[in-house]
């Protein structure tokens, strides 16, 4: 492998790689030495969360980095083109870590460059190292990644997130609750997608309507603007906020995760409960984010 | 030790503890080796000297470092609260280092995640490891911390660092001379405890009226923007502004410290006496930082 | 040597370190050790291209760096001044790089600190660390300095890049030409420093004109600003842009090079023909400053 550009171009054996570095890295069976290496982050849209993912990622293996935003870049600002501006970074770094709102940039970098490229969010299209930590936490609470029930909830017509998440289990014989306000529901072209594989899944509206039948609920945010009437917002609003009160006939490996930064979806007297797990999820990021600098820069021994 | 909150919370022994590890890291005989350690550097209010004292004292013991700045924090825009970021920063690093403008929030902040907080300074409350620096300049130059003559000037009613300052000598059995315009005085309530630790002080109001006295005078800027008349501001300025004619007749172990950026409180003529100590006393502030690290990071042998 | 300020402090025998203290670097023969060494970058005007061509020649060598940007430091806000921010900062790093808009400011700044600085570019003055790159980039393509045929085309009148290139050759037997819109031409100075030194030149209005005599081509930017009357910039803009057509008869040894950010005065149907040599010489950028902080820092055994 020597980009990472999109969950479509992986195999389920490369994922499974990806699942296998990640846990030896944490379990400090592999300690890939990423001295005198050097990433560079090129964030042309804000992601503290993920710039310091990446940026812990490669700082604990012993390597360094160096950050370039949008804003700051002076030689875009003097009419530099964007392949000029990535084949200059190549000459500096080992690895370029990419973020834009623009569709296709990442897979476009790939082609400029003869170093490795990580997509970390390329607009509404794909974020895959969002989506191989998610398997991996959830591999890591459930064991496996295979039939598994899964229930996703929020906005599920324009979350990148769950449709990467969505698409990357379907190879894993899952069954899949989606939780959400009708018109926020998975797009049609994923649901068909679905049902052509022969994969289970039901619509539903209320967050906690069959909570005790899953293994995993992927909560995510509904977004106030979303709705056109306020009012309709703050009656959903309360079917897609987790309370600690609803969790009391969940399985004993039922686990709550969401992507984060949360701001109300899910009500923090959950955070304390054995089934919250959002926070490591977030730890889990370091991990597989390490597992991806290592495959693609040759530390697997 | 697990935080580093106020220097309320110091004994005398581990005050000297920090003083002894300083010492010993400034020597060479003592190497704290921060490898593959990470700072989370939380800034959310600017503070340049002060990041990058503790950015080197990290980077220069083989560790790095993960900033934060309040205006950069995309999650917080996104409506994230301060307990979430907090929790998902001690995911990816060792040790928080946290600046905000709020008092109180180190120790909250302390409170909510389980790796070590150092307060790098919250509002007009604390700011302990300048404290600290401030005590390792005294001892370095005094060879002692003990009975001690300290001037203390400039703006006395506002200054946290002068009150962390006499705070934290109070132990000591120090004599202070407090310099200041009247309406810049030490408030009561320390003047209060100083009386009831039978502590000796008088308040002056030139900079220099008994300089000969003393061992250490520790000069703070007045702000122009504390007095109502600005004419006022003029005349009163040049009684606490030390140049170097007013050093004739002071002691051989006397030093002038500040804990900077100065403006025009010290006249640049002080800069090349021996008494000058402010540049020295920042470079103080490296290994005193170096020496929180290795107490809360278990750098001590 | 103790600074990097000005292209005019060094003899040919320095110039010729930094050529061969670079070349064994890039070839793996030398390996400074930075480990522990710190460099403060002060960039008070933006560079993302020469700040991280900096950073990552620190960080490859196992060093780090800090940086202070004008407008985040608080200190300068708070009304500090520039000596005072460079006797701080020298008490943090072990090497200060510095770029402003300021001429002489670098040359003040080595007078102020006893730590090493390098002149990272003084406004309209000196940056002699391209120069170096720059001459890295000749020796490493034609295997020696001396005796070449140099074109150097664009804003030959503001060019601060081309004015340090043409100094820096000037003692190695060059024959230039002088390729720029005639108002934009040599300044008067130069020429009549070249004439006393018998060094023979040529002026020229058109990027092809002489091509095939050349061993190498230096392109920079005509900037539009520079034309009082647009339409003139665009009858004249053509004349400076160099094209894949006009490559036909060029000595094999001919190279093209650019100090970059490029617009479009190279086409990039030039990118992909073996004298493109512009990001290659970025990557020289890398080993050159590597050199400098080797020497600067004893790292040259």
């Amino acid at each position: 492998m020597n980009n990472l550009i999109s969950m479509r171009d992986l195999t389920k054996e490369e994922i499974m790689l990806f699942m296998e570095t990640a846990a030896k890295i944490e379990k400090g069976e592999l300690n890939p030495n990423m001295e005198r290496k050097l990433a560079a982050l090129m964030f042309y849209e804000p992601s503290t969360r993920t710039h310091f993912s990446f940026a812990t990622a490669m700082k604990k293996l012993g390597g360094q980095t160096i950050t370039m935003r949008g804003t700051q870049n002076s030689s875009v600002q003097k009419g530099e083109s964007f392949a000029d501006t990535l084949q200059t970074l190549a000459q500096y770094a080992d690895i370029i870590v990419l973020r834009t709102g623009i569709e296709g940039s990442a897979r476009y970098a790939a082609e400029v460059v003869d170093i490795p490229v990580v997509n970390a969010g390329d607009g509404a299209n794909q974020h895959p190292t969002q989506a191989l930590l998610d398997l991996y936490s959830i591999i890591k609470t459930q064991g496996t990644l295979e039939n598994l029930n899964i229930g996703v909830a929020g906005d599920l017509r324009f979350g990148r997130t769950v449709h990467s998440l969505v698409y990357s289990l379907s190879e894993f014989n899952p069954k899949f609750k989606f939780i959400s306000p009708s018109f926020l529901q998975m797009p049609s072209y994923i649901k068909d997608d679905l049902v052509s594989q022969n994969i289970e899944f039901e619509e539903l509206q209320e967050i906690d309507q069959k909570i005790e039948e899953l293994d995993v609920l992927y909560v995510t945010r509904v977004q106030r603007e979303r709705f056109a009437d306020p009012e309709e917002y703050e009656k959903a609003k309360s079917s897609y906020i987790l309370r600690r009160s609803m969790l009391a006939g969940v399985k004993d490996n039922f686990r709550v995760m969401h992507p984060l930064p949360r701001v109300d979806e899910i009500s923090t007297d959950v955070d304390d409960t054995p089934y919250a797990y959002y926070f490591q999820q977030a730890k889990n990021g370091v991990y597989t984010r390490q597992a991806i600098y290592a495959v693609l820069l040759g530390g697997l021994k």
